[in-house]
């Protein structure tokens, strides 16, 4: 288990002392689960309206339903904390596509040059799709939902990829802008 | 009021039916003192999951407790929507601020070109981190953070700037992905 | 009617005074018949023969024959002046698409994102060579202007879509460079 | 004398025939002078009303009275050209450079990086306003205009440099979406 | 020892066979020093001239006399192919940096942004000229090699910086142009 | 003869003094055959190891066997070197262009936009390639290396282009870093 005791920010935003029943149940189970807590949930739990509001979402975005798998939603994740260059969400979700691909070589390149992954088509579109809304989303029009759907993609799935990528634009940049440390543990995790 | 019967996107996701009993009343709610429902939240009906989720993030970010105005959250989001020339954001939001400033002019600024605007200092400073941490969140540093704070901000003043910026990117992004158009009263109201 | 007193721009050139007979008169009958003289004339006042060549170019240009319809130059002029982020030309030009259209959603679009405008095809190709002819001139070659044939332009129309695309790259920058404000009638002019 | 028989564009838009006497005149006092009629006034010859419109403002602003010296006019119309990578207006005013400052290489210098220049901190200084006007003019503010005025630049001044800036943002657009070619003898002149 | 038996390119150029015994010597000395033959070096194999320029300017480059330290060396290296997102290149020179400095997370810094890593701020500018020589070099000026002198660097250590920047802008073209794949031993060591 | 005696670019790096009497060697045949010896050569004459190094490389990649003439090579060089508007490579690789086509134009479109001089489709294909390899390296990929076999290159040929347009994204910021003159004499040569 890691324990960090500095802020994970650079943020003077120290968490609500002591944390809400809830919030601390939450956190010990991250604790039990995953050995740590994510910094990001350290950040937010200065307020613990917005750390619930964060969390609701996230959960439900990246751990619900979907006709995503799990991995599609790190992949895409990475992608776009990549052309974002936000620290804190390549390490840990880097780590992510690291764990639930088994493939170390895969989480590299979702970072590095997703091109360079040798996907699937259906793979391929999604992140094409999903580079395209991070760089120039006033360009995207029917055609290009039209090419996910030609992949195999239901109109659900393309709310699904497109309200990840919008997720990621937003976590990068709150990330970014407080100037989020990663916790230490996910550096070398699952390599 | 309007009555917007067609789908608010180019996905073809119709709302749950009947919506819940809560989320009836939440849209009741919202046609008692808006005259509408906002289209985002009737693209949001077809999972009542995800709809809260966002409905909650929000109602935190946009009406809850903040050193930042609801009229400089506004100025804001239009600011973002209009880097990323996302067709909704800015047409609802865009009235959001005529309506909270009583200055058209002021919400023809935020999307044309906020530097046209002659805002006082500190607001120029806001909307300046605003637009670097949308177009360039990679370069965003301390010294960024530490010019807000010369201007006055807090830290959790800066955290809500980065929240709104990151919130707004994402649902710019979710908005033109989805093709998501704006209810047509946003328009014409407060001219 | 407007009655602007102060200097149009952030330089300090005021009018030639008294203006010769002639100029005063060209004023006048903007006054009667627009409500107001355009602070681009009053600006350029400070020198009556350049004041002579600009109105001339415009008035050629904007109101003489032509196979785009006046509303279609005006929407090239939106669309080029969004692009580049003027202010004054996105609002003076914003109300005249509104009035020539008489659809305020269409002068919103011109300004936000054209691609929302949901234009029929020849429209929507003009306007696609308008914003590559602004933001890539050096990348346009025959296919560009094939593909304006294949829509039904003739070898003048295209020159004259080149022009007031080139038009509005030189005003927007003359504008901009000179702090040029538009006349406080345009705002809510035909919402 | 180069005598081009050719249309001067990819446009189908052969001169009026025979030229109005006094376009004739003016041809051939270019002829006269120039050992040439430069190919932009020959692709607007297809319409005397706009030849006219150009000339005017092209000599009011180029050989005009300025405070701006006529290589210094050129100097900008070359840095603008270069930046938009305009083919008939590199040449042709890469010439003029050439000739007025009777140094090849400073011609060179506008084309290639004016950086290289090594110019005076008056000329340095205009060419980075010139630039910035041509890349991001809704970036200009008042600090752009003062550091002119601390160079020693009126306000007059100021409007000259934006309009020369201005007009060449135009012809750049209009030589590239025609396919203007530049007459031949530009070339090897003044090497 | 990984032995890679395919080849190391999309390109259809195998090696000479057999290596001449000078290059076979090189090799088996890769393989014992380093457990491979990095795949760069078996991509030039066809042709033995080049090879041989190549690593010649490579090991004078990167293993050579310089005031620059081995480990800085490599950190443009990634710090370059970051920005040109060359897959071989932060592949093998990531690890060069993992290996070289004991610290994976530095590694992962100057892969995801370098911004990220707190440098001494001599190590940060040398990094922020290497940014900007990469991404705009047009712009570098007498002013950015006086930042650098001001940091202790001599003008041999700029030229040196200059001639690792430049050598990785050229072979991360070499390696995306031909598809170049690194080693699968990389990937894994000094994690 | 050309003869200059200041320092060849703006660090304080003098050659070696005497030079080895095989450097002196070359430089003699240099003067011979070019009338100068290239400012680039001096300026790596600081040290004999990285000259020969960077001579042995220029000379395989610009004057060895290729199924590239040697005047394919030199425009490949130009449009690299306009793209990262390095002066010096420009003025001396222009020059080169002229004189192996022995058409002045040619050099200059080759600085001033590619897309002026009518090429052939292979030349025009090679250029595009040299272009994207330059802008976006990232983004090559198999589709654009078959565009390249599909006008005619082999695997080989593929490989001489993307090593020249790598040398050039090399040497361009190596001479941009150092201020490097050109030669006074590529100026006016072969116009």
């Amino acid at each position: 288990m890691t324990q960090d005791t500095d802020l994970p920010t650079a943020l003077n935003l120290p968490p609500v002392d002591p944390l809400p029943p809830e919030t601390q149940k939450y956190f010990d189970i991250c604790t039990e689960k995953l050995g740590l807590v994510p910094n990001v949930l350290r950040a937010y739990a200065f307020d613990i309206a917005k750390l619930n509001a964060f969390a609701a979402m996230y959960n439900d975005l990246m751990l619900g339903d979907s006709g995503l798998s799990k991995l599609e939603r790190e992949m895409i994740a990475v992608v776009v904390s990549s052309i974002n260059r936000c620290w804190y969400c390549q390490v840990a979700h880097g780590a992510a596509v690291r764990e639930l691909s088994g493939d170390p070589k895969l989480g590299e390149a979702m970072v590095m040059n997703y091109r360079a992954a040798h996907l699937e088509p259906r793979q391929r579109a999604m992140l094409d799709f999903a580079e395209k809304l991070t760089e120039a989303s006033h360009r995207i029009e029917e055609a290009d939902r039209q090419t996910l759907r030609d992949h195999g993609f239901s109109d659900r799935d393309i709310w699904d990829i497109a309200a990840v990528v919008g997720f990621f634009n937003m976590s990068n940049r709150i990330a970014s802008a407080s100037g989020m440390e990663p916790n230490e543990a996910y550096h070398g995790a699952h390599r």
